[in-house]
């Protein structure tokens, strides 16, 4: 059973993922969200938005990709949209978790999910241009619940938004089309910073 | 675009799911685990574990049913497994939540969740019946990492998590056998009280 233990040990090392939080709030504003309550929401999303995605995708394939797309995390930390710094080294720290946490598996299935996730960052398929949508549309809408708090917080601004979000269009043009209209709502409610707010000094955001 | 509005309504609501938090410990025992955290790690586990299924399962119809199976809980509470009282009342109370929450998606995608989530609580379909192995495994697997933390809190015995797994093996023979060893290692420990230790009132637990 040697190959039960060793999905075993995955799965309770998963577990670290409820452990990883992100910077988004809670729809009520109440505490940030682990990175499992977000792969979670996503893959429901996944089941109930499928119809919007702009090409016929595989919903569960979508929906395994989702499950798994975080869990680099577990090693590599959650790194904030709007941290810059942050992200120049991402790509090799995450490269480098997926190694470490997919090889915990037995062979063919620690191929199948590195797979998945190969697939996720590469965003060429279908299927992983529609969860990267949901994985960015996914906090707009939190944060739009929760009065902008994690944009408040960070002084985020709409061209930082919009950059986040400049390929969500491929995933679903519909989705976007709704997820526009609630930036532009929070930039006139002014919790998303306009371009001239010089609210934030974008090198530290 | 009233079906999206109904869809995001859900999808927000839906939220509250990372609120209700559960006895089960993360694996660390840092703090308890949230039902959308369970959920999360239940699909992952369904992704992984299909092959010990008695029967063959469809496994994505199984790692829907296991993401929406405890959304009855925004409004019905998580009722502890070994809490007697609180089960008395389990049913009525899901069945409220149930016709409200999958209520509030378009006519199909309630129709196509209530579905999943009766044929869950029905437990007859193989796939119902490797879901609810999964739910029952998953709490033994973190519970035996956290040094049998919740298991000790209320002072639960052999006899209540054999009463509560009896049905595991309908779904997986082969993940009951590897559970019923780490049961059995955790009596000897101490962790789970013994048939006579008498540590605890059967009424109150």
């Amino acid at each position: 059973m040697d190959r039960l233990e060793k999905q075993l040990a995955f799965l309770l090392e998963i577990d670290r993922q409820k452990e990883i939080i992100r910077q988004t709030y809670l729809a009520d504003g109440s505490r940030r969200e682990s990175d499992a309550e977000h792969a979670w929401h996503l893959a429901v999303m996944c089941m109930l938005l499928s119809e919007y995605a702009n090409d016929a995708i595989d919903v569960a394939r979508t929906m395994k990709m989702l499950l798994v797309h975080d869990l680099v995390e577990i090693d590599a930390g959650d790194t904030y949209a709007y941290d810059a710094k942050g992200n120049e080294t991402k790509g090799a720290r995450e490269q480098k978790a997926a190694d470490r946490i997919f090889g915990m598996l037995p062979e063919d299935q620690g191929a199948e999910l590195r797979g998945l996730w190969d697939e996720f960052e590469a965003m060429e398929t279908p299927e992983a241009k529609f969860a990267n949508a949901l994985d960015k549309i996914q906090p707009v809408l939190l944060t739009d619940q929760a009065q902008g708090k994690s944009w408040r917080e960070h002084g985020v601004r709409k061209s930082q938004i919009m950059g986040r979000n400049e390929r969500t269009h491929e995933g679903s043009e519909i989705l976007w089309e709704r997820i526009r209209q609630i930036i532009e709502k929070n930039v006139e409610a002014g919790f998303i910073g306009g371009e001239d707010s010089g609210a934030s000094d974008s090198s530290s955001v």
